[in-house]
């Protein structure tokens, strides 16, 4: 993932809700008047600060994460703390919005960048000054307070335990949303903030579509026989998992001059520089599916963030432009390139060599079915590509659900249950592979924190079909370990203009049309129908 | 060393020159009258600001040494700048003053603790306020050009590129000084930033004395035949060599629940909290000697800080009481302890089992003769213990020769040679092994930087001497791999104050006189007498 928990804390809201609401400041009428140039200089000086306040406190974050000793961690959180309210501070300070108002009177001379900047600027900035500094002490208090009853809970299969804090977050996310109040449905500003231009009604009407293509799909293949996927859980060293994964990360196109892969408990990317965006793995000894994926999901992140022009360095625009869009290139670079058939027709001979005990006398076929076995199974992050879906909507509905007061707390678990038999045909025997199996409701907000995943699915194969139609050569190339066509059109088309145009315009503007689900249902049909011999095209 | 170049940008400056200029601020009526507690909680808020603001840096810095890309160079220099500033502009704060000057009047009812926190703190502010924020600016700008062009030169033995940068480094120092005139010598200033309580005057006097004591000791072992340390010089496992450093600095003291070891191109110690205290060092495949003594002499610096009460993080209180205090810790646990023949009847049958093919054949005799082989050479940082003292003296004479105007930039590569010559007998073949070896007056300030060294081998003595004197086991101990009960005295004495007393009182306390060279010479004499059978004692 794109270190969820961690940009709840990182960020400042990226999206305003409601454009309509924008306030004026009064004028400062005891300044000189400037130029727009120097009103524009004034700002940028404001925001490269913030940048690096934001930089600072996310290398304290990774450091946290990756080496430091544990007697580090109490003064660790509050100098992260720190740092982040600094930024904050200093985000939602008047003399900032005095300064937009300022350039919101010459923002027809700008250039286009400036203009992008200003109105970027102006949407974060809306949206921070209509949360108070005193709740977001009071919900980064309790996050912290419930994240670690949920790592005591989680073990202990003690939902209990957590339904009080689960029951706070719950409150403080409906006040959250109050602050955006008028909107649509409870769930809107969290799903803004991550997803501009989404709504719960929108998200709703494509799960609907893709729940109801997949499910037959699903239960189509747990017709067939199971692939055999032994192959991959026998004993591979550690040190070769990472320096393949990391090899293969390299090739891609993530640039090592100007990041690194280090070991963490959960994978994420983060981002200090242009220059230094990093990415951390984990490593199961018994399974090689865990470091390669998350080592190449983690790579698809860090290619975007590292293909952002460097000019926005220090300003708004110098990142990516949704959680939806950002995990769309995760999941390309992972599913559709990484666990795609020409991809190991290059790349599996290395990975006999690299282990040759465990892997010499397996065929391509069989380790290309392992890797793409879809197994009807109780974790989120250890289900295939397909079944994955099924497991966000699940939590979205959920959310929606809480937020909208027609589910309690307490009933939680029993609706999760209910839900898997209902979407997956399995029920988790405990609440530790049921819900509470993921960090995100018990160490941010409820809502918002799910759907980027699978509308970055849906993405995927948007932008990878637009791809190769511009260049048909792509999938010849990745069977030759060649992702330079691939990377080259994803670094035009989605990376370089970070956040200058919407995720809208994004999607728009590479591939010719809205968000559409078709190419995804097409890749899946082809893929599944294939390796499981179905008629499902 | 104590991270010399970082502790430079890191720390606000630790002691004011002259407590006969303290002025007083403007009472600010304004404001409610608040107690003591009041008052002392809001000074304590801040400090603890400002502290985590410069630990951050720290963080920010040490990634920099260890793990940053290449590619984020840029953008981190800007990051560390921007957070030292923002604790600068924190402690110079004149509200800060305000409340000190308050406290003034109420401190007879203070606990002691907090009696010598405004003591502390009026002392670093007084110092602080003096230097311009645009001097500062302007000094660190300097700095990393003339860091730069230095990492240039020497490589290329090019003293004549680095003049102009020299120069104006020296302008510099005496600009720095003229804050805090007037002083009795020029050097005054930036000796008691590092060292409180010592002046150019007193620290010649002693260097005077020293010098006087060691020529005679290094022209008699120069004419006894050389040892043989060829053992030291074979091809050692670089991970097997870090292992065994950290083990033995585990076993000295150093938890690593509150710290660890990374490599760098120069060993420092560095702390982030008083539950996070890390150490750095440097392997030479062909050189056992350079891993180990480093990492046991950032160990000693290390356990200092580990040392200091917990009570104090979060206020300059919290920290090590001078650079010449501090080396005598690292010289203490580097030289005192682990260049002894006690340390070595322990270790070196584990040493010798580590590298088996490379030391398994030599006695204990020949390693521990080996590694205190006394040798007139040219690099300071490859010096023995002895002859190690010489090096810096040179330095410090030259530093006030400079900052007096009796020596020309210009002239510094012929006095060197000259001082070299006169001191230990031999003569740089060009200036990368002569005036340009060091980092210091290439990235800080001429004056203050060296004396530190040699101030800190005489303390290791004198401390060790008072230790064992209350404890006469500790030999015995250190010879059976315990370091318990020293470690424990010098935790009373030296570590757990941190800033609450002054250096020398730290010195009278702990030994029961004011620093003295006796302890220093008779521990040279005994040492050096056995090992090449001298009478010098």
């Amino acid at each position: 993932m794109r270190n969820n928990r961690q940009s709840k804390n990182e960020k400042i809201p990226l999206q305003k809700t409601a454009a309509k609401k924008i306030k004026r400041h009064p004028v400062d009428h005891g300044t000189k008047p400037q130029s727009s140039d120097a009103i524009l200089a004034d700002l940028k000086h404001r925001l490269a600060e913030i940048y690096d306040l934001n930089a600072a406190g996310s290398v304290l974050a990774w450091d946290e994460a990756t080496y430091m000793p544990n007697g580090g961690a109490v003064a660790r959180g509050r100098q992260i703390a720190m740092l982040r309210r600094l930024a904050h501070e200093r985000f939602t300070d008047p003399k900032l919005g005095r300064l937009l108002d300022r350039l919101d009177l010459c923002s027809d001379n700008l250039p286009a960048d400036d203009a992008s900047l200003i109105r970027v600027v102006r949407r974060d900035y809306e949206k921070a000054i209509r949360i108070p500094a005193e709740y977001v002490a009071r919900a980064n208090a309790h996050g912290s307070a419930s994240y670690n009853a949920w790592r005591r809970a989680r073990p202990a299969n003690d939902f209990a335990t957590v339904i009080p804090f689960l029951e706070k977050t719950l409150d403080l996310s409906r006040e959250y949303a109050s602050f955006f109040a008028p909107y649509d449905h409870i769930a809107d500003p969290m799903i803004d903030d991550a997803d501009e231009g989404l709504t719960a009604t929108t998200v709703q009407r494509v799960f609907t579509e893709l729940r109801r293509e997949l499910a037959p799909m699903v239960r189509a293949i747990s017709e067939q026989p199971a692939a055999d996927d032994a192959c991959l859980y026998r004993s591979f060293d550690e040190t070769a998992q990472i320096g393949f994964g990391l090899s293969v990360a390299a090739q891609m196109g993530y640039d090592l001059e100007r990041g690194r892969l280090d070991k963490t408990r959960h994978p994420f990317c983060t981002k200090f520089a242009a220059g230094d965006v990093r990415i951390t793995t984990r490593v199961r000894e018994n399974d090689i599916r865990d470091a390669l994926f998350s080592t190449l999901h983690e790579t698809g992140h860090a290619m975007y963030e590292q293909g952002v022009n460097a000019a926005y360095e220090g300003t708004p625009l110098g990142s990516g432009v949704s959680s939806g869009v950002h995990e769309s290139q995760s999941r390309l670079w992972e599913n559709v390139v990484a666990r795609s058939r020409p991809f190991w027709e290059h790349y599996y001979p290395a990975l006999q060599r690299t282990f040759a005990d465990q892997l010499g006398s397996v065929p391509l076929d069989t380790f290309y079915r392992a890797i793409n076995k879809v197994e009807r199974s109780l974790i989120r992050t250890d289900a295939d590509e397909l079944t994955y879906n099924l497991h966000i909507m699940l939590r979205f509905d959920l959310e929606l659900k809480l937020l909208e007061g027609r589910l309690r707390v307490t009933d939680l678990p029993e609706a999760w249950r209910a839900g898997m038999e209902a979407d997956l045909g399995i029920t988790p025997p405990d609440d530790r592979e049921g819900c509470l199996q993921d960090v995100h409701w018990y160490s941010g907000n409820i809502g918002g924190g799910f759907q980027s995943y699978a509308i970055g699915n849906i993405l995927s194969a948007q932008f990878f079909a637009a791809a190769t139609k511009a260049h048909p050569e792509i999938s010849s190339e990745i069977a030759n370990g060649q992702f330079g066509t691939l990377h080259g059109w994803l670094t035009d088309n989605i990376y370089e203009p970070g956040r200058t145009l919407t995720p809208h315009e994004i999607v728009a503007r590479a591939t010719g049309s809205p968000m559409t689900m078709a190419p995804y249902l097409a890749y899946l049909r082809k893929k599944y129908g294939e390796l499981y011999r179905l008629p499902l095209s």
